[in-house]
């Protein structure tokens, strides 16, 4: 058998989203009742209770993968997720295009959002290097907009340094320093490769061409979020499955792909309340009749709408997930396939950020056990026959497709 | 937004308590029966499932720290609920001022539980030193009776080792022996101070007094609960807030005062089911207007009401927890603040002890998710929509009003 798990990032809300209700409650949801009235339904947290998750502890929690055993930090997973080959021993920076002025001070964090000619600057960037250590490997590439990730790799590299990302304007680039003798090269990399970025982004034509268009330089390189690679079992390893990840934002792409999921895109996928999720669901379910044994589809756009304080995208976000449904309802093989859909962490509408609240879950396919509950929201959720249960939902839908191992004899 | 968490400590009962009820169902309890109609309501084991808690461990989940991490010892927060100033490094002991006759043996554990003259043996014992290891500093308070607690303070101190209170009489004062390397040191110096405290203590007037009066002399002072200062990170530090605790027991305070909340005394509050502890609720609203995020609050009569196999005493006690509620309920500002009411275990009156059985659990507050549940008890609490959980009361309510800290990114 196969499975599905599907996440609506920030699903979770609080009755003080919308009227005594939360999105999900006000949310016109047909399709979702119906499956809940035919499935089962209950209440995760996604890491355990109280705990305030990242998406990215979170995401690994969901896959079967305790964060506090193997969670390095976010830069690996930005990294993986716009598409480096990240590697064991790696570490990783999230990093920003700045704007320095003359005295060396940060004008601006994200060089005016640039929005053109990043890879004229990746190019350039490309012969980046250490004097000191010409053992270490460096490799940038950018994303979106100012956005990027910066890879050292050699031997002996530890990610306890800080950043040069000072996260404040008018201050010079930090330098980084190492909390433990381990991440004294790293740092050491990094403050060298910082002041070649600077030299050789100041001579960029590009950045001349953008002073003479009124725009601000990219004539920094700020690194923060240093994280080495973790070292989990994949889910081949640790599952015996095969799997792909249909994702539009690169952590999450990322947390996939380390976890050993197959990267797909889909067409209109963008991350945004915008996006064209009906094609990510008819793209997962490509990769089941292809031979995955799992698709993991990521909607973003829940999580928008409420750090946006937008209740009305979030129940117009939730609608489309719910028409979305629809077309799983009547083109998967459900004699043959289990679905399991949950947030990866409450976002309530007023406060915007996430909160330790539990996550309503869905469970669908011919394995489980039904409940009497018949909607699908937050407090329907709470009297659901699957309980209250701390992350691995992976592993969970895995079972029902009597997949995944056994532990112990 | 603000909380107050209120625990009862042993509210938790069983059937066999009274008449086929538990001593919350039996008791007649309208307040929270109307918060529950209001709020939410689940089921927790406050450490684990099937783990009976010990007060000390169960707060420390509470609180949200790992008690397997952290707990290192009664005796330590015993020490730090008298008032005494406890550090990194020391290692704590419970004591008893004990009596022991003309050929070294115990006559009595608890000096026939000496009612005054404590703080004259107090000042006496004050001189305490160890010969042998000058650096270890040696601080000695007494409490309520019999009771009080010894800090060995200096270098390479460590905790395993076995008491000098051998739990029985007509033996010989126990000789501490160490566990460890790490713990020789200690051992040593318990050993020495014993035995100066039995030479000073004989010399002391007080107890040429009680023997004229015909009372046994505390010509002896027996250690047990060898406990090193657990280094866990504070509130302030783990969740970003400040707090405070309300308390009679020093336990509680202790354990409260180690987690970094600052103790405030309620007039009339006795830590028995005769205390006023509407004083204590009071005095919470009072440290939230004053500007703490958090107070935690702890009502201790149902725990020996319990532990006196008492059905009446504790019913009774519920009921006047239920009044307290009241004033809470028409004093609050239930819009900016987060309620949570918990039992920290089980303790059935026909057992008299603490058993492993889950504790109801009430929230209540703008953030809370309202269940269907509209009394307040442990079997109303197995249908709500909190579900079952493990520990972590406090930064589970603390999410509720946007507090702590997010793990990840």
């Amino acid at each position: 058998m196969k499975s599905v798990m599907i996440i609506a990032d920030g699903l979770g809300g609080r009755p003080t989203d919308w009227e005594g209700k939360t999105c999900l409650e006000a949310a016109d949801t047909p399709v979702l009742d119906e499956l809940a009235a035919r499935g089962a339904t209950g209440l995760m947290d996604s890491i355990g209770p109280g705990i305030s998750p990242g998406s990215d502890t979170a995401h690994l929690s969901l896959f079967g993968y305790d964060p506090y055993r193997y969670y390095t930090g976010r830069g690996v997973f930005e990294a993986a997720g716009i598409g480096m080959d990240v590697r064991s021993g790696d570490v990783c920076f999230r990093t920003n295009f700045a704007t320095v002025d003359e005295e060396g001070k940060i004008a601006d964090r994200r060089a005016g959002r640039i929005q053109q000619g990043q890879d004229r600057l990746q190019e350039a960037l490309a012969q980046l290097s250490s004097d000191k250590y010409p053992d270490v490997e460096v490799v940038f590439q950018t994303s979106t907009e100012h956005r990027g990730a910066l890879i050292l790799r050699g031997q002996g590299l530890g990610d306890d340094v800080s950043p040069t990302d000072p996260h404040e304007l008018d201050t010079p680039i930090a330098e980084s320093v190492a909390e433990d003798e381990k991440s004294r090269k790293t740092a050491e990399v990094l403050n060298e490769v910082t002041e070649k970025a600077r030299d050789i982004l100041r001579e960029e034509p590009l950045n001349v061409e953008r002073e003479e268009e009124g725009k601000l330089p990219a004539n920094a390189l700020l690194a923060r979020g240093a994280a080495s690679y973790p070292d989990l079992p994949d889910v081949g390893d640790k599952y015996g499955i095969t799997a792909s990840v249909v994702a539009a934002g690169a952590l999450y792409i990322g947390a996939a792909k380390i976890a050993g999921m197959e990267p797909k895109e889909a067409e209109g996928a963008t991350g945004t309340v915008d996006s064209k999720i009906i094609n990510k669901v008819k793209l997962a379910q490509e990769e089941l009749e292809r031979g995955k044994d799992l698709v993991f589809v990521h909607f973003k756009g829940t999580d928008n709408a409420s750090h946006d304080h937008d209740p009305q995208a979030k129940i117009k976000f939730i609608e489309k997930i719910d028409r979305t449904f629809a077309w799983l309802r009547d083109n998967l093989d459900w004699e043959e396939t289990h679905v399991g859909f949950a947030g990866d962490h409450t976002t309530p509408i007023r406060y915007g950020e996430h909160v330790a609240d539990p996550v309503p879950v869905l469970m669908n396919g011919p394995s489980v056990r039904r409940d009497r509950v018949e909607a699908f929201d937050e407090r329907s959720c709470g009297e659901g026959g699957l309980g209250r249960f701390s992350g691995n939902l992976l592993p969970i839908l895995l079972s029902y497709s009597n997949l995944g191992k056994k532990f112990g004899a």
